[in-house]
């Protein structure tokens, strides 16, 4: 990591932020949705004017080197990025930060934090580039079992440590930066290929503790396929699992600490497999006169075996609210890209399964279409949105969006269902209409992963309340639907109550007695995934 | 399953085996290899010459209507179908005969035989078809901790439950066998489209339970990546984990159970994704001076994003053997298939990625070059070889097969190792040049699958320990060369001392945890994956 440090509260480092032109845009849809000129704003108190308790525990001299209690990092520390963590930093609630940050160098000082946490009861939170937007990273101890909390962030393990050009592998520290992993393998003519909405601002070990879902739409695009071996430190010690392109020899090791988030051990180091830097792309923009009709289009190109890079559909409202359309149709950004061969053949096929469906393409140089165009925009407001949370939440608005995915004979069904409940509970909560819009993040041949996105007009004093029970009604249908409750953001703490719905007893009885042999202490984020 | 029952001794039902024109084409190879007329050949005992022990446990009234203890079902369920188990058959040893085979009809049954295991402390072996090459259905008991052995024969769950022909998935039960579950698919118009060589006489629970591989060489052709969802019958219950294309919600529990070797539950039903029967097809049969030669066009096949249904190199030893070439040249068996779109420009770019690396196409008519030429007829040696292991080995024959999974970068230095340290375990052992010979079944981008042949001269009286000296020194240099002890086989009892090498000890550690909360009595399947 280079440059400023990360913003205390909000988005990306400190000096960051949507442009003035960005945030007219963004607010002049909040004000057209909900017909007010001005939002009802409060002040968001500075670093200095927060009040923290005394650090409960004081690193040992051997550890002070790379431990900290000061206030900016204990700060920095407390939240992720979920709606919930911008209401408690807004209103000062710091409550939950971790007594001591640590910045572990190496294993055997990720293991000696560990040691240390054990003897003096701490819990430990594993941290990497904090963009949790599920509670994932909030230390939170009960004072009983765990009498302090430790945060252990491994931003100096950042080191691409060698690269196999010929397996197209390489092994990665796990507190490798998005930007810092790829400016690494660049050299080299390699990619991770990688790029979940948080790339800039997390970290490989923490894609690989949370399943991260990439950028792409299709095939090899969740972090879990690009792993091909991990080294995990736990509280009894350090495992490697063997580097191998396949494997028939047992229940694989990996897939056990891939989604484990946090709670077994801390990802140190991987394997990953790369990807040859695209030198061919093609992409279009496809027009349909509604949302269910593009997804139509979408299931016809998975289960066609063409494997796009981008197969993303934005619904009409969606579509509008980004200024990639006039939200009269439901847009498609479709692409595919390689580093081997020209892709006429396949995009051919895949606007052939569009026009099945009522799709029209956009005209477009296809070349650089994903750049253009409806594609284009969109692309451009996806990753800039998040930095929009930080004014939008002392504005009084609730704006959040979940995931899930679903098999495609109930994903219509999902859908009204998911935007009904929600809708309602929106009006319920805040007592205005509000807007819940869908698109798609990535296809399987036998389901998609939906993604909504809602918005609110809250009341300042009850916007966690309103929050709370919009996610609630949210995850209910989502649950009840047949959804899972989470596609690629994570369990973290925000999800855990319907987690526990979608996980078989067993599975988590299972889980619960790998986690007495590798964290016996029961040390490890503590009330994540597993009651202890 | 139909027709006649199951050899008890030798592959596939009784009355079927090689035609005497296919056994002399098999010996004739041997013959030549050894350079002998005749080899000394002993008789393999009948059924009514075994003696088994006396059942040690008979089965309540209550669970008498679906158990057994007759000889044949007992003698039938004692072994796999391993080298070492055809011999030890063939010297009538069947120590290791369950005393009570039980054919449960449904999960209540399967639980009720689980009630009653642990109530007489019998242990417990689910039972597919039978057809591991690796000792994995072998009941081993101690005769202390485990008084007794019940194996589960999961045949009569048999019956596709339900198709979704939308998501093109469907609900399959565990005992159900390959034919019966594509005859049972075809009026849907789909097919699993998992072909192991043993695909007519195992499950779809063995598939799973074992992580099968199936004939086609890339994308997706691991069982892991069909299941969509499981049902497993543990000794503490059943758990069912949710229908879902993709999920990012902890670790995933399907995971845990694809691989488990009937060490944590018995695989009652799964959702399994599906594809649509393949309308279009493009193959080809091409021609390389030397095996690495293939090799490198392997990689470079695999590194382009083209996904090959079948992308197998044979050397020219292995191609010789099997009749599909004259043993001067190297051979790829190439092939394309799709459901949906013709192929000619995946062909093309292949056959290119072939020429770069002096790859020369047989000529033959595209649509049906699959079943001609070179690639026609190792296909079909590759189905009617297991016929030949019952009479090879009275003829006091070894032959074997092992494969291992391994990074391109090392693949050379593995190959040339284990081919060098078997062939000379075969000489140490038998005082009698044998052969070595390697072909891939499936590529990665990061790497092959090499699958190794090996032929040797053995003397009747000393067999077992022959075959295990070649098996040692063959595994110790996959081990010690960084490959896995297997990749599509499964661990069983032969391979577990290089799992125990391979397979992180803290991993163990895990498993065992896990299974202490769903085999709490250690009944299943005990000794196999991690002790008790």
């Amino acid at each position: 990591m280079t440059g400023a440090r990360l913003k205390h509260y909000g988005w990306g480092r400190e000096g960051e932020g949507m442009s003035a032109e960005e945030r007219k845009f963004v607010l002049g849809r909040y004000r057209a949705k909900f017909a007010t000129d001005e939002f009802d704003t409060i002040a968001v108190p500075g670093l200095d004017d927060l009040s923290l308790r005394e650090p409960r525990v004081a690193p040992p001299a051997s550890l002070a080197p790379f431990c900290t209690t000061d206030r900016y990092d204990r700060a920095a520390h407390t939240y992720g990025k979920s709606y919930p963590d911008y209401v408690r930093a807004m209103l000062g609630d710091y409550n939950c930060a971790p007594d001591v940050v640590a910045y572990p160098r190496n294993e055997a000082e990720i293991s000696a934090v560990m040691d240390w946490s054990g003897a003096v009861g701490a819990s430990l939170t594993p941290f990497g580039g904090g963009s949790s937007v599920c509670g994932g990273v909030e230390p939170r101890v009960d004072g009983i079992k765990h009498k302090a909390a430790v945060t252990l962030d491994l931003r100096n393990l950042s080191k691409v440590v060698e690269v196999d050009p010929v397996s197209r592998a390489a092994s990665i520290e796990g507190g490798t930066y998005g930007p810092s992993l790829e400016n690494q393998l660049k050299p080299h003519g390699f990619t991770l290929r990688h790029f979940p909405q948080s790339f800039e601002f997390s970290t490989l070990g923490g894609w690989i503790a949370t399943r991260s879902g990439g950028h792409f739409a299709s095939l090899h695009t969740h972090i879990d396929d690009f792993v091909e071996s991990l080294r995990v430190v736990t509280p009894v010690g350090v495992l490697e699992t063997r580097r191998l392109p396949g494997s028939g020899a047992g229940p694989s090791p990996d897939r056990l600490f891939i989604g484990s988030e946090g709670t077994l051990g801390v990802i140190s180091r991987a394997w990953m497999r790369l990807q040859p830097r695209p030198s061919f792309r093609a992409g279009a923009s496809v027009r349909f006169p509604s949302f269910f009709d593009a997804a139509r289009a979408v299931r016809a190109v998975a289960q066609a075996g063409l494997y796009p890079s981008n197969c993303r559909i934005l619904d009409p409202q969606e579509a509008f609210n980004t200024g990639a359309a006039d939200g009269s149709a439901a847009i498609m950004v479709l692409a595919f890209e390689s580093g081997d061969h020209p892709l006429d053949t396949w995009m051919a096929r895949a606007l052939e399964c569009c026009a099945d469906h009522c799709g029209t393409p956009e005209p477009a140089k296809a070349s650089d279409a994903h750049l253009q165009g409806a594609a284009g925009i969109w692309r451009n407001a996806f990753i800039r949105m998040p930095y929009a949370r930080e004014f939008l939440t002392p504005a009084g608005l609730i704006n959040d969006t979940f995931e899930t995915a679903i098999t495609w004979d109930q994903f219509e069904n999902l859908h009204d269902k998911v935007k009904a409940a929600t809708e309602r509970a929106i009006l319920d909560a805040t007592g205005v209409k509000g807007e819940v819009t869908c698109r798609f993040t990535h296809i399987y041949p036998d389901g998609p992963a939906p993604y909504f996105s809602f918005h609110a007009l809250g009341r300042h004093g009850a916007l966690l309340e309103q929050w709370q029970a919009i996610k609630n009604a949210a995850s209910d249908a989502l649950i009840g639907a047949g959804g899972t409750i989470t596609h690629h953001h994570a369990v973290g703490r925000d999800h855990r109550p319907w987690y526990d719905q979608q996980r078989p007893l067993l599975f988590a009885a299972a889980l619960r007695g790998a986690k007495r042999e590798l964290d016996p202490q029961g040390m490890l984020n503590p009330g994540v995934l597993i009651d202890p």
